[in-house]
């Protein structure tokens, strides 16, 4: 009776990073920003790695929100950039939409800061033309828990899907037999505790 | 199949402040008194900025209660006030429930103290006459964390829609085009790391 | 769509304190010792203002789980007092049922200890059997948050109100002109941020 | 209109310990590793005192993410252990399913490492089959709170139940006519609090 | 090396109540209004119990910081009581060292609100002028943690000794011997698990 | 035996303002920032109320840090304002030393950001020439808290008062009656809950 | 200038156990119940190892403190048992005192129930008469961490060392070549992770 | 009358790493991992800019503690490398006693895991030959915080400063102007809002 089982399927997925700028990142405070950075790189990385079409987009970016950080900009060099002049809501923007729909998926991964404004907004629209959304939480960030709690139940309760990198990367890959060193070697440079066991075991088993 | 995107519009909302009281505040543990006080304002504010038709109730207010506080009093000199004689849900006053009516909105963005009781009960009162109900969880403060959680999950489990002043103000405003400045001004106002951002980006760009 | 509002009704409500033993309550560590105490006595002294049918139960009282607390027994020294032989959900036990029903009430407001079997075992049943469940949730406790996190899932998902005993007496109150002084003189009695507002306007307004 | 209560049945009953390794435990940080052991101990203990079938699986234990605890293979001798050669959602291993279907069971408790990954993928697997799932929340771990609660609310949208090995325990037995001395032997060893109930007791009704 | 051991010795202790005011108390935000409540009257009890010379004081309580709780004027009827006219260190009030020396006492038993001010400017005070200073940290209180942080290090590291009001009272009495039943009953009073303790007790030993 | 009891003195004081700058401050995560900018404008504030000589002072203003926040540049237009061109510890300035010691005061009130740079080390050097520093611990901010925690220990340990800005106002007044206004003035301005005791008292009062 | 450093040296060394009673841990709620269990045996697994000297002690153990926990009577048959008749501070019992003299040690390894009260006190007791005390942080328990952090600085205060029993493990082994697996074996029983450790290092060794 | 300002003088520090080994590092769980493998980066390129003898050491690498981190091993490929043979102080090593005073300095840097043991022996027996110590609280980890808080007393009352890598960086630096790009960059890398901060400012200034 509950929400049915929708499997992230690599070969259905797009990713949509929301205004990761260098402004308005100064407002995140839900999360460290140590962590964050890191999971947003691991989400970046991991889209990478899926080869997932991927959307970037920043909210005035020659405005006090800042350019979008250019890790993420050395990353996805050719990747669809909408640069927005005013839409608080990505979704709003046609060239956006346009290019969400150019992918020809229907199940959209996404991240952004503020969670519950950049993230929320787009999220809610897309479940409202029936796209599968996947919330990547812990590559979006705002002001307080509070408001991430208000965010995360707004958009559970209309229908989307609230994971971490780590499973969206679990469920996309599916079978270690895949890839065990391209998987292991994205797990390991973006977790330290899995780097350092495949340090200890490569040490340990080499003996 | 979860609850539809109603989106927040300023053509059809009005705001609900319910017993913001001098004393009642004394009460409000689940959020820091400084932050709390500033989320109630910026709600004002945005009440004020898009012109939205607001309405202010109290509960007893000749008693331990206090008086509402004065910075709400000074924002809405002219706004229907309605100081109820002793009910304890606002909706059970026909007087509140007419100058809601009377707005002619369907969408209520509702903040308030306590949250389980003055901001809960109309909003369930609300939902059950099928208005959308909009909830600003951080201009609405309790006792502490284990009450709020409850009233949170009744509230949004019967149909309300949680969220911030922040998330409220960019539904509301949509597009930045629509008047960069004012906005710009709410935010610096009530956002120290936004006008932080804004006071940086002046001084750099005018180089 | 979601729940409707199901508001407390004094005439339609009886209240159900189940296993607020001696020795179960030193397994309680999701909420402070001193205020889980005065948040039961507030739940009792509510369901005494209201003349709330109420009724009492414990498991294994000669064991180590301990007597019901003393002023539960003083309290309520003509309520039903099921003292459980052996199950451990309530509602299993035919007497409870029986005086459940006999108090003819469609609304049950239940607290215990622990949360998830005490509380959530006859809450689940109740709800299976129509009724409606009203949990106090900071009358109830157990190990701690994570096991009580759970725990409200499992009722809330299941149909049944979570709210807190302040909130409980506001709604069955409905209106301060009923008894200013009585619900007052509760509040005062249990809530000590309360009392002190009180104590000020008195001594204020004597001036 | 919410769930129905699926009660747990001790006869329709099977229990699955997904991937508690050496390696991976690791990575859990949302619970303290005392705490985290002592629960899955607890669980597994339960598993046996009620004689429900147990299936235990591992991911890869011949590489860093280790092999299982060594006090889990001491436990289950005569378990069906499947290790799985690279599916990461157990579901996708048929002999995984095979042992699970062979058991006959329709309810499933379930319980590992790490929670939105080896717990919540066959969990989703298994409601879309109509299994009844009962996630053991305080035996499953992961590498944040806020990790955690994604993945819990995934699971519960998705019509899962919640709780934690001593709901889970007291859900089973019924009553405590049925066995005082082995439950209250289980639970003294895994609840110290409720150990040192038993011991007071003992000592003072020997006087 | 260290401070040296300065023992509460009930023959040569005073207890100072600083500013409990019900306007005061609103600030206290630093400890839980149940448990801080519970606290100050636990001290009241034990300066009684003990027949230690009490003195009480206020600052400007016929201003918004209000009269002093009524629980101790009641229970101190014949206490000095130095209604101060203005000096926010109480030290800097002439009647009240004066009533202070009149106890001829040397070690000095300090709690109030709030306790970088009220407490800490009369130990520091009193510190200078060779009186042994304990500061009953919980029933002080203040805004919040940072800011009680820093008063417990000032007090501190000035030679002041810091503890509980359930520490002092150990102190103070020494020797259960003295008289059990009356320091068990004011621990039961105000500790709720030392209170079940006794009712557990108390009932398997009369079997 | 411990530290003397050194009082702020109105005559003898300074306040050392430190590099609150539009850029340092997005890395105060400590401290929300609602409530630090509330303690920075309050310290500025009682600065001014009780005449003290305030020297202001920034770190490469022209770079990333950005300049000194408008507030105080506005507040403080005649005051000494050391922009240094790259000294990190400011009183390797010769400038701001300068002008520290043509204040002729030997009591230094310093806030700054960050805690354990800009503050910390011109406070270990000014107590290294035998000034007494007083630092208000809740106007400066860093990283986090475990930085904090060193920061403060670290300058404890060598001599300095660590006190807020309401301790130092409290010490700096000495008596309510030297002016009742301007005090409750200036904590109504910075303290919510005092100006709701204040209104609550003035509304009750006038009856 | 600070401290000196004394180590403690495993020919020198006592170990004093206070308190820890069935009924009195009920009181603990500064530590999880099933850490502070397995801290407690790590320190009793210590203590043996190293064939310390060790008393036991219990107050009023024929009470509602009810007797010493029965694993700790287990490990430590032929120690000295003083059953304090009514002594709070176990230094004012002239057994106990008596008891520790005549281990002819001068390093007192301490831990007990409640922090400030059963071991605070013959901590600041045996400092006074020259002894090197060292308190086991994590064996000691007592209500709150309000209590306990003004129960640590009274005894650091006057010259106690804090430490855990992980350190005091360390320090009192000083070279694993003294015994690589008996240390490993209370290491791998009393930290889950270590035991991890060993087991991935022996498994992955193997191949 | 405190501890003396002993400034870090990059022409008299050294830098002792101590044990951070990925076995070891599933120890620590007071910090968080992503920021605490920060923090050791950011503290070793610190050792490497400012050209500070930098000195390994390792703990029975050979068995489950495991290899130094590869990370390490990488960037100090000439330092002097000390895997000890069984000494839990590493100063109980002649040849890392050695090879400290090789580098003729007075001041030791000092970072490890776990706090309590690796850092806090060395850290007790340096001060007790009259280094200087400064102990970088934020690249020292351990299992939780109240084994920190226990570590950091111990270490702070024997004399050992408690710091921060990025106080060191500053208090080394001393001036911006020896060098802006460099210490910019090691902030940048290391800091993500420092970093921002710089993003923003060049664009903006580019304008």
């Amino acid at each position: 009776m509950g929400k049915p089982y929708v499997r992230l399927d690599k070969d259905n997925a797009a990713v949509l990073l929301v205004d990761h700028q260098t402004g308005l990142l100064s407002l995140v405070r839900d999360i460290d920003p140590d962590k964050f950075k890191n999971n947003v790189l691991a989400l970046a990385a991991l889209a990478k790695y899926f080869n997932l079409p991927t959307i970037l987009t920043t909210s005035f970016e020659d405005g006090p929100n800042g350019p979008l950080v250019p890790e993420l900009v050395d990353m996805f060099p050719n990747a669809p950039f909408i640069a927005r002049p005013g839409q608080i809501n990505a979704w709003d923007n046609e060239d956006f939409v346009k290019a969400v729909k150019a992918t020809g998926k229907k199940q959209l991964i996404i991240a952004g800061v503020v969670t519950e404004v950049c993230v929320a907004f787009p999220t809610l629209s897309a479940l409202a033309e029936d796209f599968d959304v996947f919330v990547i939480t812990d590559a979006s960030g705002t002001f307080n828990q509070m408001t991430r709690d208000a965010a995360w139940d707004r958009m559970s309760q209309a229908g989307a899907h609230l994971l971490t990198w780590f499973a969206a990367a679990g469920e996309l890959h599916r079978d270690w037999r895949n890839d065990i060193d391209g998987l292991g070697a994205l797990f390991g440079a973006h977790i330290p505790d899995y780097k350092n066991l495949i340090t200890s075991y490569v040490k340990n088993t080499a003996k």
